[in-house]
């Protein structure tokens, strides 16, 4: 009798988004005179720059000859994506990281949730609270989690760093040992950064105990301050700790054109096998690589036209995170993120849980964002407001909330 | 101290392509006079159909403008694609599958690989032999397999099927009671096909035993025999014990444009779970959907256009199998497959192995093929030739290999 994976009968339903599109759908069936405005999920809705299309254009013309043809490649990425990455993500701005560090993929989603198959199951891991849920969810699928409580919305053998206003989003170092760590900076859903002494703490606290950080870096191109780090290998050591995801989606509006990668440094050894080779063995034998036509539309980002237009949409959504910070704060709210991000994390009014405000957004001002709580029960009291919206949008919502609140 | 997954350290290196791709190297640099042809890697050499390269050049256009661009898609798929599949491959055939049963994913490895996520650890498996080594390796990474053994070749709780001439390649239903079977049918290597009688065996097993069977019909389009069945749901009763996985890699040369999709019924229950739900979970989990220009792509595939372009592409492979079995056969070989299939397994000629085969092929004829027994031991004593080459070349390597044996 085929028998099936038992931690998959322990998850929660994802309920936030679902939840969200009932409330949502409720409200407009009840109302359709009413023209609601999105500032919910995290998606981008600018169209993708004119270099990238170009370079996508030119390649699907390459895949219909028989010389430009191009069957399987390799699965850890062209060499061409991987060079002009290691250069432009990290050698200008002081990293070394090789071009066999690199393996291309189609999303970080997809290598946030398959890198636990390289781990133990006995591992401790820890997360923010809250937290992005494919973090918790993929190692409850593996049995790392343990067992879900509903009332403390926390799993049984996960350890949880609070990320409150106290400590300003960036949580403290767990007086537990743990093993394997999960940074998400830019943070998604708070949009808190971290500096770089607070990384050289974690790196420094990973090296003493061989723990492995988990960095999830995929906003870093929203990041304006310049002592920000782009990278945790920018912190002396975290070669030796630390496995970095990036994405084309939120850089370059690639969220439905699916391009990643995840860097593995070769200095990463643990029980005395190299992370790099185990990667690279799980990839050469789950996956097949990114479509030829997509890796070069990855390129072209890093051309000169390619940087010039999506510094462009990234400064689009910039002034949309200001234009929510400031009429936000204009209505008496307590914002923070929206800084080095495009989310913007904003405390609820006094006594007010996240899905009352959610609601009373929808229904008076009929905006539609995200309730902190579902990201985990530091999130309550909070909603997250997402920056990737239409500007004249933006500003509309904004206008409606100040106005509602006002 | 972070653990990794001791499985890995127990799979032995892959082996083949690399040592294939040594003796190659060596020989040609040894050689540099000979134009060696290519008849070993199973990858198509024909580019796409203009039907597809039309559909993905309009999909980028849109995704340049506001209007048409997309971000996130549905992690299943879009509904025109579920839909074309569900119509094109299945109620054509008299089979009725719907659209939420069916899962678009960037590739049949990936979810050949990634599918034992929803299984428990302590399911028996059963592989064919010779078997695409996807099967093996993920199921070895997951902990499912035992313990390797070198000199057999064998992982000790593996479930070995083989496929020899004496059972015409298709393997006998195993003696001991196994969980999880897989199939693939046109079979990679050997080009076997299973009759609609066997596949009634299979499913009346899994059916009896509570067991699964995972199905890879990747290479469907090449059947040629009316009576050869296109997909296990062909076989009334598959959908309470059957998961099919299908592929544009070969019938449409998307090898390097990365569409596939999987079937998961809905009636498909096992320890009160439906797998179709618990797959939903994994994928929604950790995978984020298609680019949606690929999808437009593989949509194409359906069109009248499409089939028509896609068909002589497929023509002109199957072209290639005949002439390599006749040629080979005229050389006094023994040959099987490549009839409903783009594989020949070529028995080797009396005495010789795998790998003394393809040096003697490689240094007399100056043509690559794979040898059979890095397949898997029953494999030895066979190579695989493949007609996914240009017709000149794979027509002058069939006449230097007649010349050279002849």
């Amino acid at each position: 009798m085929a028998t099936i994976n038992q931690n998959y009968l322990k998850l929660p339903g994802s309920y936030l988004f679902s939840e969200i599109a009932r409330r949502v759908s409720a409200y407009a069936q009840a109302n359709p005179d009413k023209k609601l405005i999105k500032l919910g999920i995290g998606d981008v809705t600018r169209p993708l720059a004119p270099a990238v299309t170009q370079a996508m254009h030119k390649a699907v013309d390459e895949m219909a000859t028989g010389e430009g043809f191009h069957g399987y490649g390799p699965e850890q990425g062209y060499e061409f994506l991987r060079q002009a990455i290691a250069q432009h993500d990290y050698a200008a701005r002081g990293v070394d990281i090789a071009p066999d560090e690199i393996f291309v993929s189609d999303g970080a989603k997809s290598d946030c949730g398959n890198i636990g198959d390289i781990f133990g199951v006995d591992n401790v891991v820890a997360v923010c609270d809250p937290v992005y849920p494919v973090y918790v969810d993929t190692n409850a699928m593996a049995g790392r989690a343990g067992d879900y409580d509903g009332e403390s919305q926390h799993w049984s053998k996960l350890v949880y760093m609070p990320c409150t206003a106290e400590n300003g989003f960036s949580p403290a170092i767990p007086q537990e040992k743990v093993d394997l760590i999960y940074l998400c900076f830019p943070n998604n859903p708070t949009g808190a950064v971290a500096s770089r002494e607070q990384l050289e703490r974690w790196v420094a606290y990973a090296n003493a105990n061989d723990a492995v950080i988990l960095y999830d870096s995929a906003y870093e191109a929203f990041i304006t301050q310049p002592d920000i780090p782009h990278t945790i290998f920018e912190i002396p050591g975290a070669k030796t700790c630390a496995i970095e995801f990036r994405s084309f989606s939120k850089t370059a509006g690639f969220t439905g054109t699916r391009c990643a990668y995840t860097v593995v440094p070769k200095e990463l050894v643990r029980g005395g096998a190299s992370l790099n080779s185990l990667w690279n063995r799980r990839q050469c034998t789950k996956f097949n690589g990114v479509p030829y036509v997509v890796q070069r539309g990855a390129e072209a980002v890093y051309s000169p036209e390619g940087q010039a237009q999506v510094k462009e949409t990234i400064a689009y959504y910039q002034r949309n995170a200001q234009v929510i910070r400031e009429g936000l704060t204009r209505a008496g709210l307590t914002v923070s993120g929206g800084v080095n991000a495009a989310y913007i994390w904003v405390k609820t009014p006094e006594g007010m849980g996240s899905w009352e405000f959610f609601d009373l957004l929808l229904e008076q001002a009929n905006v539609v964002t995200t309730p902190g709580a579902g990201f985990g029960p530091s999130g309550e009291g909070y909603i997250r407001v997402t920056a990737f919206g239409d500007q004249q949008a933006t500003q509309e919502a904004v206008a409606r909330i100040v106005s509602v609140l006002g």
